[in-house]
This record gives structure tokens, C-alpha cells and sequence, in this order.
């Protein structure tokens, strides 16, 4: 049986891509998934993570962030990918790689080495980024989303979309698209990155 | 203000190494302080690592324990060191790559680097090893004490040893003390050993 397709959906709070991702995955019948906190361990490091009065390090969060990331590709990305079937996680690599390095300045060689250890070799078949001005994301976020990385102010944000659209550039394996727009815009430029690769 | 001396106290459980680090740290003034756990971060994390039923793969092991100890060295080492502070650790660097390295055969290369992410410039000035024959240490333990590591049996106790002596090695920051034999024999050993480096 062929290894599944693995799909991941980056970018900033309030850019659409939980509700794209979730409509995506029921569409196709690939498993939808996401980090942090998709698993029992995951719950747990995710309470830490995003709502803990615990001061902590950039570094500190970044490898909460792989822990957890580790232990969702063995329990469920892994398994899931080698029955065949397609996985669409909101939010992968890249989120760590953008939040924690481009965002809060970790050493991006060692988050890059760490990952490596977090993921051994499962790498997403294509990372879709939703691309959008950090000010429009603010506006569309929900108040009640505001945990610790929302609340890292609008420069924050501007750094991780930096950092995401560097990520992609002459990258293969991503796909930028304009999440900007209405829903039936970004429908529209999703359906024709991912048929390109045989999901849709 | 000069940095206070960093001693960390490492060894394969049983080898007497806790009992003998709250000792020095209470006769030298130094701070005693222990891994996984001495945070309140700590306290959840070596909850998850020692006791959870979820299954662990080794680098997600890994992946916690150096969260734990980036933010044990954030909260309490770093800061107690530049107050001029000497600070003893039961268990430090020297475990991870003992027990998931050479241990749980979790690759060696990233498992530095991953530590790199982790403590960044904070080494110690000293690593002492307590080394004892696996089957020594075994008829030294608590039943209670018997955690995740303490059943992974005698082979992963031989590998985990045989990783502290190969760090050990030549290694100008660690010194190998001969931990089989009773406490004053071990204390003196001790002794030329914290003497040399100025702690006693």
C-alpha cells in the first residue's frame, strides 16, 4: 500500500486555515489533526504551553512544542500515513520553525537539528501557507482565541508570516496562497494546490 | 561578583549519587537542586515522563527532559550561578545522553545538539560519575523507586553506564569516582575530587 498523502496548514491566528483545513480533510476523507495538543500527552502539554502562569524561555517553548510534535507523529501521524491515508495537520514544522525562531529569536540551526529529532522523516508532501496582512488577522480573530502567542502583539505575528513566506520561498514543497480574501477565493486556490498533488 | 561552581552528579540509579550531592550541597553551602522535576513546570513534566501510561517513543522521552531542564536551567541554575552560588545537580547533561543516547539508542549527534537548544552556554564545571556494577546498584535500590527507567532492566542499565564512562573518557570536565564501596570510601573520593576544582 502506498504511503498517504501529508498535507500541512500554516499560518498566522486568524487566517482561515483551521476552518480550510477541517473542510478540506471531511472533503477528501483525510484524517484532520492538529499541534498543539492532538493526543492525551498532547492535552496535557498543551494546558502547559498555552495557558500556564509558568514563565517561559523561547527555548523552553520550543522544545515543549517538539515534544509534543514528537510523540503526535509517532502515536498518529505515522500510523495513520502507512495505512494509506492522507493527513491534513494544522500546523507542522514550519509553525515551530517561524513562532519560536523567526518569532522569538531561537537559534534557527538548532531548532532545524532539533526538529530533525522531533520528526525523523516524516516531512509534509506539501505545507499550504495562508498568507495575510497581520492586521487583517486581527480583525478576524475571535477574542476568546487570545492565549499566549496572540497575545505577543502585532510585530510578533509580523515576524511569523516573515518567516513563513521565507520558508516557502523557492521551496518546492510549499504553496503560498492569498487568505486575504473570502472564503470561496481561498476555496478556490486551495482545490487547485492540492489537486496538483493528487488530493483533490 | 564571580559565577558560582557547577558541579553535576551523575550515575545509574543506586550508585548513591543523590544521598552523597544533598550532602555536599548541605557542608558547602551550594544549592542542591535535581532533574527531572526540582520546577513547578518540573513537577508536570516528570509526572508525564515517570509515571504517565501513555507510551513515550525515546525521542519524545528525550524531547521532554530537555524541556524540563531548559527550564530548570532558565528559573533556578542560571540564576543562582550569577549571584555567585555554587549549585550541585543530581543528574544533568550527562543523563540524556546516557540514558535516551546510549541508552534508548536515540541518535547521538542530535541529541547534542538538541541539548545545545537547551542549556545553551550552561556547562558544568564539573561532571562526576558514580560508577558501580550494574548488579551492585540494583541490590542498593527502594523497590519503591521502581519508575519507568528503573524497569527498563540491566541490559539498558549496562548501556546507560557504559555512555558515562565513554563522556567520561579523556573529558578534562568529568571525573569517574569509584561508587561500589561504602559511604566514607566514597565521601573521600569525593572530597579530591570537589577539592581540586575549589569547592572544598
Amino acid at each position: 500500500m502506498s504511503r498517504g498523502l501529508f498535507i500541512a496548514f500554516e499560518g498566522i491566528d486568524g487566517s482561515g486555515k483551521s476552518t480550510h483545513a477541517r473542510r478540506i480533510a471531511r472533503e477528501t476523507g483525510a484524517l484532520f489533526t492538529f499541534e498543539p495538543g492532538d493526543s492525551e500527552l498532547g492535552v496535557q502539554l498543551r494546558e502547559l504551553l498555552l495557558h500556564s502562569k509558568v514563565a517561559l524561555t523561547p527555548e523552553t517553548e520550543a522544545l515543549l512544542m517538539l515534544s509534543d510534535r514528537s510523540h503526535h507523529v509517532a502515536s498518529t501521524i505515522a500510523p495513520t500515513l502507512a495505512q494509506g491515508r492522507a493527513v491534513i495537520a494544522d500546523r507542522y514544522l514550519a509553525s515551530t520553525i517561524s513562532y519560536q525562531g523567526y518569532g522569538r529569536g531561537v537559534n534557527l540551526d538548532l531548532l532545524w537539528r532539533a526538529t530533525d529529532l522531533a520528526v525523523g522523516d516524516v516531512r509534509p508532501d506539501l505545507t499550504i501557507v495562508f498568507d495575510l496582512p497581520v492586521e487583517v488577522a486581527a480583525r478576524r480573530r475571535a477574542p476568546r482565541d487570545d492565549d499566549r502567542f496572540e497575545r505577543s502583539g502585532p510585530q510578533f505575528q509580523e515576524r511569523v508570516r516573515r518567516g513563513l513566506l521565507e520558508m516557502a520561498d523557492g521551496n518546492p514543497h510549499y504553496t503560498v496562497i492569498d487568505a486575504s480574501g473570502n472564503h470561496d477565493h481561498v476555496a478556490a486556490q486551495l482545490t487547485a494546490a492540492l489537486s496538483a498533488v493528487g488530493l483533490m
